[in-house]
């Protein structure tokens, strides 16, 4: 098998897991759109945009020519942000060839279809979804890049598609857990952004790390009602890609959806946050599909609908989150979905 | 019902769901040991050594006299050091009466027997484990006092009981919910502290986010895993006295355990740690008690593992740390109690 590897889209994330290629001896071509960006990488072994101040491994070159990054490479690594997923997998199409490993990190829903982005590239490849891998988990780039020790968890259908991946990325400090469950893993990894908003706006509130934390549980118990609705393993939320990932989501600095959620406690209109960002959040878009999702699966999402009405109904944050803290029902176990309550006593 | 509530010990958690009570406009009292702390809550409304720059409601009434605090009280708040729940238990005694509620919000177990603070309470009293209630989750006292948005869970196997602490302590910015799980709620409060101090000890290291979001992940299971095995519900652990509680003591820098493993993981041995900080440290106690356990069940308990030989047989923490993130099993799922793999899959 080939050593190469593609890596489509050299944002934050995409060019964290070429660093990681890199540092695995393979040989790494990353995609970039602009010849500006893949100039920086091939010469300076930067990427500064994104990841400001981090000198990248030699070893990654950079192009903007999808048929130089992907030909004869034994494996592609999809990184691009949801909403441009079906064009970056569209034109992968022509370079492809069904021998390649397909490997996706992207968290978030197409936001008219509502579907998942292993869906949206089977369908742009023509293959079996069953065999794309989807790469998730809690994982800021910028900690990776600097080699901080860090596990994810590699989800497929396929077993050997997920080994297979597990074996591309494992090293001392990038620990890969393989799962079955790529439903579980897809929507956990979308789902959890919607959390960190909320997370950020209580600390953009000061709200405190009491507050904080009740959003967090009732958010991991929003995530798995819908995904017990849609099939998925509920073990898979407790794992890597949801508790894991909300945590580090929802708690730290690096994290843009927290950082956007904050800024919008703060009092910043939604225009005035995402232009303050210059890089996509995609826990923005994901409120909005999430808001789709609970009407037409009949899923009470409490937390996504009080978003979805500040980000793009102008509600108030304060009472917003005032209004997920103060009411509900009055036994813990209501919050929780009752399909595992009653698994659990019978 | 009268409307006198009496807290015992006057630590900073006891100060705060005094505090509580006290807005609440209950008649409260709260027993202390030392005449100088009395003196001070009463005259200068603030209790400095445990809650700095804090001023308490002026109708918090402080005494050195048991009596004078419990008698004719409806409720009695025992928040004794888990090492200490034993003796103040047994001196409650001889003022108590069976009419009155008993709640208590110490997390830990009595060392020796491994015993939990219910039933160390219920063998003093001599009543019923089941009357008792444990109140738990996500709270800072810090923020507490503050007023800062806070939500908690109270249990009890009486559910009257449960629903009359819930009256007592409810505001509207302290919510409490109920469970009917009270040995869930215990242990998932007493061994969360154990993750904390894991989980600051890997910040300690500078090991960063992702990797004390893995350690967290993985700290849920050990914790579903014992609970499981000593037969608590596993959605508790999934709730406001588990993930919830587990998060904020994890990741905030109020947490005592936080705080005392970052202070290991930066290399100081636990003597200088322990006479730093100058309060109980419960997750130390926790440790000990959890390894025991781990022996006696015949669980795996991997963090507690390594905690232990770190805190009591000087093993270097970032051995320590690294052997947790290194090694163990291939796939996500090895992670998860079997049983509950089992549960959902057939």
């Amino acid at each position: 098998m080939s050593d190469k590897v593609a890596v489509l889209v050299a944002g934050s994330w995409g060019t964290a897991l070429a660093s990681v290629l890199a540092s695995n001896n393979r040989e790494v071509w990353v995609w970039t759109r602009t010849e500006e960006q893949a100039r920086e990488i091939n010469e300076s072994h930067t990427n500064n945009r994104y990841l400001p101040g981090i000198t990248l491994p030699s070893n990654i070159q950079a192009t903007t020519d999808m048929k130089a990054a992907v030909q004869s490479a034994a494996a592609v690594v999809i990184v691009a942000p949801s909403s441009a997923m079906r064009e970056v997998a569209g034109q992968l199409k022509e370079h492809w060839n069904d021998e390649m490993l397909v490997i996706h990190a992207t968290k978030g829903f197409e936001l008219d279809s509502l579907k998942r982005m292993s869906t949206v590239i089977a369908e742009e490849l023509g293959c079996e979804e069953g065999r794309i891998v989807v790469l998730s988990g809690p994982s800021h780039a910028e900690e990776v890049v600097r080699r901080c020790p860090t596990t994810v968890v590699v989800a497929s259908a396929d077993a050997n598609a997920a080994e297979a991946a597990q074996d591309l990325f494992m090293n001392t400090y990038f620990r890969v857990y393989t799962n079955r469950d790529m439903l579980g893993v897809e929507l956990a990894g979308a789902l959890k952004n919607i959390i960190a908003l909320g997370a950020g706006m209580s600390d953009g509130l000061g709200f405190g790390d009491n507050a904080k934390a009740a959003l967090i549980t009732r958010g991991i118990a929003e995530m798995l009602r819908v995904g017990m609705e849609m099939g998925a393993n509920p073990l898979t939320f407790a794992g890597l890609a949801g508790i894991g990932d909300l945590v580090v989501t929802a708690t730290s600095r690096h994290s843009r959806n927290w950082r956007a959620g904050s800024m919008l406690g703060q009092g910043k209109s939604l225009d005035e946050v995402l232009s303050s960002m210059g890089m996509v959040v995609e826990g923005v878009r994901t409120t909005k599909a999430a808001y789709t999702i609970s009407q037409k699966y009949g899923v009470q999402m409490p937390i996504a609908d009080q978003l979805y009405h500040v980000l793009f109904e102008n509600r108030d944050p304060r009472s917003a989150v005032e209004g997920l803290m103060g009411r509900g029902p009055k036994t813990e176990m209501e919050m929780m979905p009752l399909e595992t309550w009653e698994q659990w006593h019978t």
